[in-house]
């Protein structure tokens, strides 16, 4: 069984080196699994302390980026029935992936999210967490949680902040798909890249080069600071009460099970 | 006299509905009465409760949105003498604008504004509470409070967190009107319609229709609560006190008179 | 010597004035210095005062708007040793400029700030204070903090504020320069100039005129309780520990000494 995530380094100058660390699951476009998570969450908490890397780059294999989360591991989960009176596993499970988001986000060195093919709900939020973010021409990035009976719970927050609330009310609201140039529009991403992403993600670190490490560190520091006002943490804790809400029913498990079978919804007008 | 707010229900599949509320005063081009806010506030009422709903265009009759306040209504309380030591009764009036800006943008369906025509004043402050906002590309936006001696004051939180603080402040402080194209530009509308507004507004619906409805209302508290840390209550008390303040003079009285009279008002360089 | 900073001031009706507050000192493209922010401080606690001033235009002399901190300046300080166990002056120095961005958004008058040439580090967290910016097409806009081993530091909450977190990190961080189109995409400037920065100032200020002086003056007020949800003075208090922690070392001695030497710095790949 390959790595869920590739880790590779490269050096950068002055002893100094620069990670990329790639989703490897192409079968399932790089859904996110717990294992997945975990693998994130431990280079998160490797890089903190590594004061010889100046950056990283984060991508996924096979052409695209994130798919989100696994809607397989999701239809596994609402067949499993709650014990009564015990507390719902589902809660912590969602509400340890915006411990990534936080993670990436407190990263102390640039991070650089480079996409290509699909980032959907979970793959949006975690590109919400990008210092500099490089999308393919064509790119795909949206939420489609609220067409499945689902909701965009942990990413919530990262895609207000990055989007701010007006794009972020469309986005996470209508469930649809937007490109490269839209998602550029709407302050996603900084850069869209028509040409050769490895060419550009080389170029994008060289030019972040030439800034000096415990500056970026201290910068950093003081953006999280300035939009520190939010209180996240509960916030976070509640979006995941309400994800394992949605999901343990009425209306997540008919959209998986329509999904899966193809069919549109039961709330669909087409149904 | 007819209905100020025309209220029509349409099948939306799967036993559900979608309302449209149709702002109904062409003849002032929809300006704000207290009746109308009366008749808004007891729609988002209802609607809170009423679990077939699935959603809600708001729109105006006669090819305009909503011109703003009640301008004769404004000067017309100008001329009433204010007792010493009484609450200014214009300051509750005022705060209630306010609450219904609350009470739409806490609509649990999701909410499609249809903009045609002008929208000025508290009209630009109906526009900020849609989740998708549509626009005629004849559409006409502003706030031209400050240019007659009034303040912005219930809308100012609204369009900040519609428009960020960059162009709020540009739209807010100059008066001057914008464009679809650049209310696109600024974060406010989603869309510039350059067909009929109607098939516009109909694909709108249908694109929502695919949504599940428990989980818009999910992600729409949590989008609420990760824009909850301003204290809107206090703020729009404040707002309404601001106000009053103005309209009481010395500038209003005289910007209101000046308008009336199609003259500059004294504070412009061309009087 | 000569002033620098320059102060005309114009009638513009109903016996009211505009100020023109110009950065005098061409040579060093109007670095700041402590004289020039001293003087900035003087001139916007006395504009809070006067009732017969309706606004304030804000540019540079000789074909710059404002090139930054003054390096000079720096890298003097940076020669001085600390007395052991004695407060760093380096803080409330640094500080210092943040009570004077405030100050500049704190004004009950309009502010149009018309950029010519460079608006780099300090100069960038001016702008970031206008109700309206103007930009001449040539303008170059940035953040070099990063690439010289510094923290931009004070201007940071303004930044972010006036471009939303996602485009504020990217020029944050990134170090790199943006022109005048990039900066009103990013929501920094509202309006790009083409022809003569006279000419526009002048349409500007007469727009403006058409606003009531006291109806600006609640506006303001209230947005500034709109965005005042950040505790900015506790948040600037730690962005100058920040900056004089970067300046003592061991990164901003490097990076001043390579650029005075036209050198890259030792963490650059090309080092």
């Amino acid at each position: 069984m390959p790595d869920t995530l590739l880790i590779t380094r490269a050096p950068l100058g002055a002893g100094l080196a620069v990670e990329t660390w790639t989703l490897n699951d192409p079968a399932s476009r790089n859904a996110l699994t717990d294992a997945m998570v975990d693998a994130l969450l431990a280079a998160c908490t490797r890089a903190r302390n590594d004061g010889a890397l100046r950056g990283v780059v984060l991508r996924g294999a096979g052409g695209h980026f994130c798919a989100g989360g696994s809607l397989g591991g999701f239809a596994k989960t609402i067949g499993q029935p709650l014990d009564a009176g015990m507390p719902d596993p589902l809660v912590p499970l969602n509400r340890r992936f915006g411990t990534l988001l936080q993670a990436l986000c407190g990263l102390p060195q640039w991070l650089v999210i480079a996409v290509e093919g699909a980032a959907m709900g979970g793959g949006l939020g975690l590109a919400c967490c990008g210092d500099l973010v490089l999308a393919d021409a064509n790119a795909q990035f949206g939420a489609p949680e609220v067409t499945l009976g689902l909701v965009p719970a942990q990413i919530a927050p990262f895609v207000v902040r990055r989007l701010g609330p007006a794009a972020a009310r469309r986005w996470l609201l209508s469930g649809t798909r937007s490109g490269a140039a839209a998602a550029q529009q709407a302050g996603l991403v900084d850069e869209v890249v028509s040409g050769a992403m490895d060419e550009a993600v080389q170029a994008a670190v060289q030019r972040l080069a030439s800034t000096a490490p415990q500056a970026i560190a201290a910068t950093k520091h003081l953006l999280a600071q300035v939009q520190g006002s939010l209180p996240l943490p509960a916030l976070l804790d509640d979006a995941a009460h309400l994800f394992a809400h949605a999901l343990r029913g009425p209306e997540a498990p008919q959209g998986l099970a329509a999904f899966t079978a193809r069919k549109p919804p039961p709330w669909s007008a087409a149904a």
